[in-house]
């Protein structure tokens, strides 16, 4: 099978009319994705994408095509024989690594076109991408994972070793998630722009959906934060779950008295408190927390795995939120699931967005069939937005994710959608801009 | 005055023909420059520019084009009657900052536009960049630098009493940099690309020239590397300066190992060891490294005042290579001469590509007259590529170089080099690419 072509697109959604996604640092996001299919001579396309909140997707739309020499006219089993060199080749251009490396604008293209080589090979396997990566081998999986820059905190063999003692137990765990599905929680109580009696009202509706776990974004006002986490600890109850969310908003040392205002209302984690490359402001913050049953989480904005590599060697952080398209695509995402098995570190991916609830799925399984080997304590985030402008949408079932079944990584937009949101000459915008 | 347009250039040269520029990470760089022109009702042009190696230049001017609505129609002294705030309007649009935050192509853009306000701003005040820095309080210096996210390493007024200390003694410091100039160091001679006969030649050219301190490129092949380390201290003897640059090829554990062969040669230091990212990388590199008198240098590629900030807490590095245009330009600059001023850190600018030269030299001048106060052991990079498409090219005399007197940054390129070597237009190109 060949790659005969690229194509990018940029698509986005008008989710700023609603404030849904609204948080302290993002007070009006427009939903967007850039946006790859790969065509190929068998008619079979691969698809992909990258998330963002409006302005600037054209310019990760062109990074993607910036990288379009290196995926036209390959075959596809070129990379499948080697998925580690693969990884090495897309990020490997000496003059684009220049404007990187691995970050940044670059680095979002390259999750889009990683991820769509991937989808693309599920599909030419006849397997959900979770199921692809459950069935490789040890070896094959050490062999598709880039280790460069991370050998100080895991090397191959150490990751061939964590693999090779959940091989045998794989099956039962799989049939384990096709029966239940991966545990969720649920965002979209909690967005900042949303008045208190939305709050209650969408806390009620989830708690009658099966919810048990509410996240809440925080940092714009203290006292709003006080007033907000009662309303959600009085709706959900002392047991259910509560996380919260500053967005990246606060300084170290404010982080660590704001955070111990909002502790009464026992929160689980607290999610992006201060810059996402502060490794060492991150670990001050987990630290000062110690023994309140509150721990740092952090992800969806750090750029690759040698910062997750840091997160986890200085303690910093106790849920590791992998995000499906800010690093390098499924191939960089095998290294974060390593290093996190190996320090005992709570795999919870970031979601919502558009398209990332489709995309993490795959990873949170396959974690659970082979790498980590468990569920306990672990959500996928779950945000009800967008899904239904893909082919297969999420399926969430008492609050759980229900495996996919259909070949690929799910991401795949239905045509329509792409024809009305694609930007600034869809449908939709054409309406609206009058362009 | 009113900023009333801005030209965002694509400007390439094609340096990859003659291996100039050559490393272990990159081979065939093409130096090459993201260029903006600010254009005022006055006739007064701000210039800036973002130095990349070629491909994905055309990112880096897209999203320079993406910031224009936050500069179009502005007036200049909005913007320099609170220059703090200034940076945070620049580095502010939310949705933006998603496909950083402060790093990558977004973040080298924000670089070219904020050092052309700080052009236009010291053209207008008739005085070079370094002289309008110099002669500004301490005061005025604190409220001109961001101390979002690194006010758990530096308060503002930790700066304040920083500067204050200094304030009285400046005109000296002055009077001795416009007598003697600033130390630098040559790269010239020791690119990966150049056969060992060339680097003998190239360092006894240098010697003739009065140069003290030689950097290599290493981290290809270890025997190349020690036969070009003897090549080079067998050259420049025993008491002049060598300086080795891994350009990022290693992991942490090989680069401790691959740096202990080369300690015969007395390194002073190993620049960028490993990745960019690895704070903690470096600093256990730098650990590894104590009492051998060769210690870790890095910067060119520490993406923001957030990691620089990092690796002064981890005592990651012996030297601080600030770079003019990988940060958000001159703003972001002061808080990380602020921070290595407090640390006790050498600031030794990374210089080079096109145009970095003639920006970093204001940038040591004023760390000298107004931070640190001292030039002892510090150096700024030289290489002497390119000068020739500057307005006004850096001078060096007895390898120092000399303040420059002109208004401004000392950025502005030729207006024939702009039209030859804009890309893929110019008539350079034209005339290559037959296009």
């Amino acid at each position: 099978m060949k790659i005969t072509d690229l194509i990018a697109l940029d698509v986005r959604y008008p989710t700023s009319l609603q404030r849904d996604g609204s948080d302290a640092m993002n007070p009006d996001p427009d939903y967007s994705a850039a946006y790859v299919i790969l065509k190929t001579d068998t008619g079979l396309e691969g698809h992909g994408l990258t998330f963002t909140i409006g302005r600037g997707n054209e310019l990760v739309v062109a990074a993607i095509q910036a990288l379009e020499p290196y995926l036209r006219n390959k075959r596809l089993a070129e990379f499948t024989q080697d998925l580690g060199a693969f990884y090495s080749y897309i990020v490997g251009d000496s003059q684009l690594r220049w404007i990187g490396p691995e970050k940044g604008v670059m680095h979002l293209a390259t999750a889009a076109v990683i991820n769509a080589v991937w989808d693309l090979y599920a599909k030419a396997q006849g397997k959900p991408l979770w199921k692809l990566l459950a069935d490789m081998t040890p070896a094959e999986i050490v062999r598709a994972t880039p280790f460069r820059y991370i050998t100080d905190a895991i090397t191959p063999d150490e990751a061939l070793a964590l693999l090779e003692r959940l091989e045998a137990s794989k099956p039962q765990r799989e049939a384990e998630i096709r029966a239940k599905g991966y545990p969720a929680y649920t965002t979209s109580a909690g967005w900042l722009g949303y008045p208190d009696e939305k709050i209650r009202r969408l806390c009620r509706e989830g708690l009658a959906l099966g919810w048990t776990a509410f996240k809440l974004k925080v940092g714009r006002d203290l006292q709003d934060d006080l007033r907000r986490c009662a309303i959600v600890r009085e709706e959900i109850g002392p047991e259910r779950v509560l996380m919260v969310d500053a967005n990246q908003v606060w300084d170290v040392h404010q982080a660590i008295e704001w955070v111990r205002h909002l502790l009464p209302f026992r929160p689980l984690w607290i999610e992006e408190p201060t810059s996402p490359d502060d490794i060492l402001g991150h670990a001050a913050i987990n630290q000062a927390l110690e023994g309140t049953g509150t721990r740092v989480a952090t992800g969806e904005h750090v750029h690759n795995r040698v910062m997750f590599k840091q997160l986890l060697q200085a303690g910093a952080v106790g849920f590791c939120q992998i995000d499906a398209a800010r690093v390098g695509g499924v191939s960089e995402n095998l290294a974060i699931l390593l290093m996190a098995a190996k320090f005992g570190v709570k795999v919870c991916p970031h979601a919502g967005g558009v398209g990332l609830c489709e995309y993490v799925q795959h990873l949170s399984i396959f974690d659970h069939i082979a790498v980590s080997g468990s569920m306990e304590g672990r959500y996928i985030e779950y945000v009800d937005h967008l899904h239904e402008h893909f082919v297969e949408p999420v399926i969430i079932h008492n609050a759980h994710y229900q495996a996919p079944l259909q070949p690929g990584y799910s991401i795949e937009m239905k045509p329509a959608s792409l024809a009305a949101y694609t930007y600034p000459h869809g449908s939709y915008w054409k309406s609206v801009l009058k362009v």
